[in-house]
């Protein structure tokens, strides 16, 4: 639907860009330090409306992107930002029907991102140590409405994954990820998709070693950086600062033994030409 | 199936990490310099199996993922980069079940990407000025077996779009965009995703111009760097050399006037408490 | 002298490394909210001692590098940062010896950086339309001791520099350097160095095509960017946020009609057998 | 002098920007695949020219900058890049007047550049293990003419620094600098600079531990990094590669026990009021 509904989710953003997740809900109303908006004054407006508050000031009202919510919703810990999901989902190959296994589930944001991108007919298996965490991760998957496509596993993941049958990829968002990798592997279909990310090198480090000794290949490390632009047509320029670090991603895929593993990631031919060979 | 099957499609990995992208077919063999490979020889093999060439040069073969299907297709002019591609994605929320309109095609490249994303429920329609380009991607689309979820247009752009009803997002790849933004609002459903890459500074400059002219909202401008490290434990170092610049990306939201467009994207409040209120 | 003596000027770094620019003074004390430090509990001491203030708080006691003295010099506005005022120094090749004009001088902080490469047989001459700044600078040159190095100039640079005889190279710091371009030309010495420094790729655009038409050459565009890590070995990354943007850099060498510009910067010959050819 | 003259070293660049450091020697002449150029035709006239070569190909002719020397001298290894040395000479504040010492010399790119920084009054103490490296070194410096300017000491650095009196810097470009760190110490002036570069992360992690244990502070970790243009006005963009590491630099300020360290480096104080308290 084009228009804003009762029980919708919606981002209602101020003219200083500050935006403010919200479940809309007849009779109710959104308080800000700029007033408040009822929200029955949005139910049935066109979304990219701009409603003004109580005290004049506009609000836009969209409906929140999968990268809008992994941004918002309610945090015990930092999440995963949309730079780095959307670019693990490519890696894993995180597509509509894949089975996904993660741990840790954190707040779920990387979660919401698996799921959606899923979804209708693959499935999240998140499994997480701490039960409060898992609490929250399925809370906010509730909010969003994708519980039906994640199952939380309870467990500690150095003893094993809790999975039925084996997994397309696996993604590790844990401080020692080199505990799990043989554990990892047993999980993984043979030639399946490896992911982790991690703050330090001395983890990198660490993970690299053991990659090397389990069945794993075409294996890469690599940042994601973002760098943004005010967006004023007669002073063009890159914002002053910016998120200059957030994590490590270590990439793999699962091999078959007896192997010998090609370091480093797969890059294209120079010469494409033999690409689909034989095909007119 | 976690074996390789005739008429898969592969991706065959040398030592050097060079990858070939090949249909696989009984009966049939891969050339390559470092000699031959029977694709019988693989057939009935796990994926991620290393497979010798006949001069004994091993090959890795696995699945290609969506970002091995970008990197490897037939070209005819640069593809969007997955690192590109993937954080597209995320920001024009391309998901399962929606409906996204691209122009033009290039090479299929984000068609490919796109289709991946929003099917089986969703649908890409992706005009294009020039035939030929739709001639090469949609035999692209064809080779992956995504032409299902992809409509080609045939038009000029700045005349408009020719897709029926509504979509969900556009994104524009092409030399000047700020000549089509009127005619992708038209077609975009209020609040829409709106998304384009240009290469140069100028380009940006005038985009900028006609979307603040526009229906539109929440503008960004940001780039997509990818830094790659030597993924040798030891002596783990980042790459010497890295690709610098593929394009400015420019989001934005399709807003109903009257408006007062906050200039630049939604940040996440500081101050998360109010997500969700009224929520337990 | 290894010991502080009194007149010094120093830098008092606590803990938490923040840093404190002052003149020491028999008889008198630094004030900070960890107490205060009488400045005779210094006087004699080694450089590099940690003093302990009033209330126990540690700082150490460092001479301040050409690098602190930019950081840390009363501004009215931005200054330019050590990063590309190093980088400028290189460009422009302010040397011992060199003739440099610089125009405006803002707070004076790239000029206490010229005027340190250059001295003692060089010279800086800086041109600034506005009296207030002049009289900062100057005065920031006298407390760092190089005020017999700098000729301060009056002037409205686009009415052409008030230099007496050529320099070897020009730097304008400046709104519109582009009016100033062929002024600049003309107090450069034949081959001259050309560098300015500009915020928004809009400046940059202006200023080429300024370049352009004059007698130009070699011209490059380029920013400088720093990434700095959390120094702990056991927990090595990059730190989380960085200084994104501090301007576009753009340099040029001064040639002679007639002339077919080079474009671009020149590039090490990758075969070097030929450098100094005829030399043993 | 303004024009060419017999003996100069010359910088000759060709359209492509393909750069060639030569010495002008009346009646020889310039070799390359563009035709010859006769030094004699060169000799007289104003830097900044262009002078066709037999072939009619234009070659700009120049004055080497410091920058260019670096970049062209004849090398026996990787030299310093031109940005990582005008940040080092900034950080280790190699000024008019410095005694600095660096180990070991490479091709002598950074002695090159500090005996250009600390002329004509300062000097370079560089000392090596490696007789042939010293060579080499050496015949650079004399073909440049700084030969008076530096002192090469030959020796094992592992062993202790050869140099008379104490440096108020020190740097150190070798493979486990980690190994000379105390011995660096002894030698700098109490809270002199100290400065080294590495390519790997693992060497950062092994000098930091050294660094704690010896008497340093304001430890600093650092990259530069250098992203250039297309100085192209109407299509200004990034140029589409770039050089993405070169080494992480590591500066630091010798201390006196008793030491509590601060760790990392200095920060400006936000609030500036303070500087130079007590001065109108």
């Amino acid at each position: 639907m084009s228009v804003v509904q009762d029980q919708d989710l919606a981002l209602l953003v101020d003219t200083r860009n500050k935006a403010h997740l919200v479940r809309v809900r007849s009779g109710q109303r959104f308080e800000t330090h700029h007033g408040f908006i009822a929200y029955d004054a949005i139910i049935g407006q066109p979304w990219g409306s701009i409603i003004p508050s109580s005290l004049g000031h506009p609000y836009l009202v969209v409906q929140p992107s999968t990268a809008d919510l992994i941004t918002h919703i309610k945090r015990n810990s930092q999440v995963i930002f949309p730079k780095d999901s959307a670019y693990i989902l490519m890696r894993i190959n995180a597509k509509p029907g894949a089975r996904v296994l993660e741990s840790g589930c954190g707040s779920g944001g990387l979660t919401l991102a698996l799921a959606t991108a899923v979804m209708p007919t693959g499935h999240v298996y998140s499994q997480e140590i701490r039960e409060d965490f898992i609490a929250l991760a399925r809370r906010n998957m509730e909010r969003v409405g994708l519980e039906q496509y994640v199952t939380f596993i309870h467990g500690d993941s150095t003893q094993g994954f809790k999975v039925e049958g084996k997994v397309d990829a696996v993604f590790l968002d844990m401080p020692e990820p080199e505990t799990c990798v043989s554990q990892a592997r047993e999980v993984l279909k043979d030639g399946g998709f490896f992911g982790a990310l991690v703050p330090t090198t001395n983890q990198v480090v660490n993970l690299l070693r053991a990659l090397e000794r389990a069945a794993f290949g075409l294996i890469d490390v690599e940042e994601i950086l973002i760098r943004r632009y005010k967006p004023v047509a007669d002073r063009l320029r890159p914002q002053d600062r910016m998120i200059a670090h957030t994590g490590f991603l270590i990439f793999a895929r699962a091999v078959v033994k007896p192997y010998h593993l090609p370091i480093g990631a797969c890059e294209a031919n120079d010469d494409e030409e033999e690409a689909f060979p034989g095909e007119a």
